[in-house]
């Protein structure tokens, strides 16, 4: 016989499955859950099918959106351009409630070691929203070597453009990522950003 | 507007009620459930359902089960039972594959700062139990102010009927070192030394 039911070993493999948690957390997650009354546990069940049906990525910014533009797209100046890797760059900057401007989500960086060309990300969408109105391209990837690398990269087929490209300041920590930047230092690093 | 979008914010308040899960993490964790396939996530949803409504406490032991009474109860030695706080120190001790009897899960210690007296933990059931056939009694309780005190109780009200009540062992910890074994444990050790 095994230690756990077949329901609670299903559930503790399914918690397994979260970024950090080993079998003892998700163990203590799946207890959690079966402490909950019948309605809440369903509730959060929900929560999860809701979650991924209505979140969709946004057709010009490639953000988390529920329609098919993001209301960032549709309500602020287009004519500063911020390219972050992930998503959740997006809410990292956001917080801030200093960036006017609009987002460019590549959904990675430029990676040969992982077999991940420019043509893996979103450069070619990046490069059909550079319309007249475009003043600045913002490049906010992570400042390790391959945001680096791929900041460099797309600033180099856009100069010719005739487009600003600017890059985040360091006073992030080197090697370190925008989502766990503080804000203090996140934000001095857009107010600082420099030309490249 | 808020930072995140309304799915994404429901997903996460839901994580952030898991234990020992904060805003960030539940973040990490709700990227995780956007980042699956649509079929993943559904399992996962569904694994969370099907535990929930799966998992009952066993009839004799209240331990979990998916049927009336458990396996444990259905096959094992009912000659000694042990009894524990909660469901997950049965697998605490199922992990061992030593011991051979049954559990009886108080769901909870006597603890009068936090209101709980002897009616409102499963000790009417325990004695309920404990027919002839029962031949001793051990409480595996932890080892703390609450657990060593219904210990104690339960002893008192057991004791009377003839049958053996033990209590684990104190001690050093295997594999542990003298200097860094707290005080009272080391008293205990001490005091509880044995021949060899």
């Amino acid at each position: 016989m095994d230690v756990f039911i077949e329901p609670i070993g299903r559930l503790i493999n399914q918690f397994s499955k979260l970024p950090g948690v080993g079998k003892k957390t998700a163990q203590r997650y799946a207890y959690k859950i079966i402490g909950m009354g019948e309605a809440e546990a369903r509730e959060f069940a929900e929560s999860i099918i809701y979650c991924k049906q209505r979140v969709k990525y946004c057709k010009v910014c490639g953000n988390f959106t529920e329609s098919d533009v993001c209301d960032i797209c549709r309500s602020r100046d287009s004519g500063t351009i911020c390219v972050v890797k992930e998503p959740k760059d997006v809410i990292a900057m956001e917080k801030l409630h200093e960036y006017k401007g609009v987002y460019h989500v590549l959904h990675g960086v430029i990676s040969p070691m992982d077999g991940i060309g420019p043509n893996d990300i979103r450069i070619k969408e990046l490069l059909a929203r550079l319309n007249d109105g475009v003043k600045e391209v913002i490049m906010a990837t992570n400042p390790d070597v391959e945001g680096e690398a791929t900041a460099m990269y797309i600033a180099r087929l856009i100069k010719p453009l005739g487009i600003t490209v600017t890059r985040l300041a360091h006073g992030i920590p080197v090697g370190g990522e925008l989502e766990y930047t503080d804000e203090v230092t996140l934000s001095r690093a857009l107010i600082e950003r420099k030309q490249i």
